[in-house]
């Protein structure tokens, strides 16, 4: 671990560009469990904040196979072609069993990965979806501060990680494969409602399923409607109590291998962010996730110091023991534990 | 409030009744927020946890006017004359808010509610979801061990009333309406695949159409396959090792007004209940509900001593100001407030 502190000044370097080195040691630092480790990372973090905020963040995910690599890779040179400076972090909470994909991902992300103006970071490999999604936003941090305009955090959708990202990211994108079987996963999940964009990939490979696709996704969104989507669920007004205009969630067709309909994607991404920032809730967005994820880090807490208190550890056994077989009310058994925890 | 205390003997009675109005005082024992109170509530569930567990729990959800009201009824009447005692609780979170429908509940229940085998209990009339659940909870403990053998819990879909209900009954029945509008809603939030039997109630008013919605319906539970239902997702074993039968959810079409398909009805749940008993599903399942429900009420509780803490409630204003803008970490607030909870 670094012997020398990582300051803000490291990260930035001198000559302009992010010094992915230090980077990527200011990341190992908050992930660090050492209780040293995380006091010098809170004071990391403290200083870069007035340097955040001015990227744009960008979640996608979708099935493994779907191609959010090879997505990420064309769209990463693309943006970079254009002066942008790109990093992308992975959420994969089951990263530390499936180690392999990592290496997958490298292979794909080939040239995108040793590009000077990226970054490319993988997924935690340890730990709860929870504490993983603490460590990507935490590192997306670090990314702003070092002077990423654009920050992607791609997840699979292991368990409620899509949740997790599109609760950290200004942008939520779903890319669907051109058959509509997996829709009814992705609605049924509750994912394709958090989707500002849908994007058809491998649009190459079946032009007829993929338009049909756009057509039935499109239906789809409409019937959620106002109530789907929370940043689409209400009218913004401005100061005079007019409508601002709002963005209505959209299907694309594209073709990442192939490099087909990147200039659109990015159009409407641009779209978004535009009208995200004019009608303000860009920066409603960002509020209401620092302070859910504010709360969310006080519940780990608070249940992770209930767990651990010597009380509760001592009584924990025999309460679960009579709860689960009947003898013992739920709630009389959670009071008792309660108490215990208030004590010593 | 009670003078005489409640106690087991005065809710079952001497006649082999149970005693609707010693019932009632036990549950608005069980509802009162005093401190007193709940002393006497816990000691009370304690004395009634050995004569619980003997009933069947059926949930019961759909959208308003679906017609709830009238198939409980119906299935109620039916009940009682095949020799059964039934309880009905409600739970609606709004219920405050939306006073009315108790009494357009009652004159929908007319016979079943003066019906001497039966009481009907109306949701506890505030709270959040979780306190009117956890008073729902307790009052079907109240009611088993008064001796009604069919406890219906009816909930119409508020928030997330369908899955607190679902965790808290042996089967959970969706009743949908014979137009396949809605069944993208159900499958969106997420409430089709907690269903164990799902139900097209009048089926009388277009027959076409309930057949349509009972085929779409029927392909949409086959393909959330065995991921969907906790219940249903893996295979059950016996000692020697033998996949035991597993219950497959299925789709029924009735007429609640007309009393049609209602024995049809009652036979699925019987052969649910069976299969269930058998395989060990029943069990298991009340099992981890229990535990669950004493999870959730912990949480509960660490999370109100945290917000009631003084040093945090001197502290909190100026972290969500700070967090709100950026000028704070959400991680390094959560970290601030958790010790500052710990001091005092
Ligand atoms: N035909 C076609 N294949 C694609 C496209 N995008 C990705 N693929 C292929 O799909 C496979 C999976 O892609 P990958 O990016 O690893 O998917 P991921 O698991 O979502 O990251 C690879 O073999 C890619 O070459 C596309 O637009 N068209
Ligand atoms: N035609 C027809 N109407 C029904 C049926 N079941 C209920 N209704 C009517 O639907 C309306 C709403 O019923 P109710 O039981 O109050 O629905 P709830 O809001 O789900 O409790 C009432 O006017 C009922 O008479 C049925 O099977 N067929
Ligand atoms: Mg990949
Ligand atoms: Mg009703």
């Amino acid at each position: 671990m670094a012997k020398a502190p990582v300051t803000f000044e490291s990260i930035v370097g001198t000559e302009g560009l992010p010094q992915r080195r230090a980077i990527a040691k200011a990341i190992t630092l908050l992930e660090s469990t050492r209780e040293d480790h995380r006091a010098q990372a809170d004071e990391l973090l403290t200083a870069l904040l007035p340097r955040t905020g001015q990227s744009f963040r960008l979640g996608i995910s979708g099935v493994p196979g779907v191609g959010k690599s090879t997505f990420i890779e064309t769209l990463g040179l693309f943006l970079i072609e254009r002066g942008h400076r790109v990093a992308v972090l992975t959420i994969d909470p089951s990263s530390s069993v499936s180690g392999g994909s990592i290496l997958g991902d490298k292979t794909r992300m080939e040239r995108l990965s040793v590009h000077e103006r990226a970054y490319i970071r993988p997924s935690p490999s340890s730990g709860t979806l929870g504490g993983v999604a603490e460590k990507t936003r935490e590192a997306m941090l670090v990314c702003e501060a070092a002077g990423y305009d654009i920050v992607i955090v791609e997840t699979v959708g292991v368990g409620q990680s899509e949740t997790a990202v599109s609760g950290m990211t200004d942008m939520f994108v779903l890319l669907q494969l051109p058959n509509a079987g997996d829709d009814l996963q992705a609605i049924k999940k509750g994912v394709m409602e958090l989707a500002d964009l849908v994007v058809i990939n491998k649009a190459d490979l079946d032009k007829d399923a993929a338009t049909r696709a756009q057509a039935q996704i499109t239906s789809a969104l409409r019937l959620f409607g106002h109530q789907g989507h929370p940043d689409h669920a209400s009218m913004a007004r401005d100061a005079h109590g007019q409508v601002l205009a709002q963005w209505v969630p959209q299907v694309l067709q594209i073709s990442a291998l192939g490099g087909v309909g990147i200039d659109a994607f990015w159009q409407a991404v641009s779209r978004f962010r535009e009208l995200q920032t004019a009608n303000g809730r860009l920066a409603l967005r960002r509020q209401k996730q620092a302070l859910a994820w504010m709360w969310e880090r006080i519940d780990a807490g608070l249940k992770q110091a209930f767990r651990h208190h010597p009380q509760v550890r001592e009584l924990l056994p025999q309460m679960v023991e009579q709860v689960s077989h009947g003898k013992l009310p739920a709630s009389t058994a959670a009071r008792s534990l309660l108490s215990a925890a208030r004590t010593g």
